[in-house]
């Protein structure tokens, strides 16, 4: 598989939550955790750190913690009909059946990767500029080698837990829980609001006339009104 | 000029804050927005917003707000020795003067972008996990496009005026200042920690043995120790 070029890559990375069996090797680790620190981060301090999840015995115990915990959590947002078109075939009732899948599969992720931040400073709202560039720079480098992963914050509901069993110090947090595996299925172009729907200029909620994006482009909430 | 890779775009896509007078054209500027909006955020709710800074008369105005907030603190910074190795010629030295200039300049950069996030619900620790993706595909969208950009926080310093003057409602906040032009000078490779001081596996600080850098990798703090 020839890797795509930069613009092609960016547009067409989407979350992949299915994997098949094929190991992801320590070769197509060490790239894509190198391409993931080429990110920028506040005065280049790189406070980002990465915790790989493969099949050792801390690993495997984290990884139950993990499963139970979005197992837990899946289960409540389900039984609480938060999404009412879970019976017809559109994109979000798609979206769940993968979920369904992705969350029983869980512990058993090919790789699971925990990108964790260390704070020299009091929490400020922008703190996340220095870990989470790194974080998608990863979900990147893993569609450059030919993987493909998912970005969730599964962390959220065992997180004493599992900052205990890795030995996290108090000044680090997790930032994120991403899965990585050897996509079953493909990329492809993803769906997202028009543009002009979010780009604005001299103001909030004022879209210039250029916002405009390519043909083709599918979005969200169903097709663009003429 | 022909576009990188992927990979080859990850790994060499750095902060440019020095631009030739080139104008950025609207057609790259939706290229580079679209590519933006393709990163991930927390179920897909995209609560990512970008105000573009061009040369309206709001613009102009924030513009220099911005400017204004960072000579203050710039010139703050510089007065505290923060930077202890200025006259030496070394990667520090190099990157105040690069900054210095770029202060200067902040007002008359070719496009500024303000990316903003909607927040649904209370500030949560991981709540730039849905904004900072955004952000850095729209530098790696830049760099795929011809452009370069920089990351910075320059708006926190006028952050109410910016605010007031562009409009922006109180359950959005401005996560980062980023500038836009024609790079003066040439992308390349980053400076960053040795791998095996930020990938861990079991336990945190526990570097496993693969965690290698791929050869000719440049380090941040001198050279690496054989």
């Amino acid at each position: 598989m020839s890797e795509p070029s930069l613009s092609e890559g960016l547009a067409t990375t989407r979350s992949i939550r299915n994997y098949t069996d094929e190991p992801v090797t320590e070769a197509a680790l060490a790239r894509i955790l190198h391409l993931a620190t080429r990110a920028p981060s506040g005065s280049n301090r790189q406070p980002f750190r990465f915790i790989v999840l493969r099949d050792g015995p801390v690993a495997l115990r984290v990884r139950q913690l993990l499963a139970d915990g979005a197992r837990e959590v899946w289960d409540a947002k389900r039984a609480t009909n938060e999404f009412p078109d879970r019976a017809k075939d559109t994109p979000t009732s798609r979206m769940l059946a993968s979920m369904d899948a992705y969350v029983a599969n869980l512990a058993t992720a090919p790789v699971i990767v925990l990108p964790c931040m260390i704070r020299y400073r009091d929490p400020v709202v922008t703190e996340g500029a220095s870990i989470y560039p790194a974080v998608q720079n990863l979900l990147l480098g893993a569609r450059a080698v030919g993987l493909g992963g998912a970005l969730t914050m599964f962390h959220q509901f065992r997180d004493a837990e599992i900052r205990e069993a890795l030995a996290i110090p108090d000044e680090a947090f997790i930032a994120a829980t991403i899965t990585i595996g050897h996509p079953r299925g493909s990329h492809g172009p993803v769906r997202r609001k028009p543009l002009d729907q979010v780009v604005f200029e001299e103001a909030w909620g004022s879209a210039p006339a250029w916002a405009v994006d390519p043909p083709g482009t599918r979005f969200t909430g169903g097709p663009r009104p003429a």
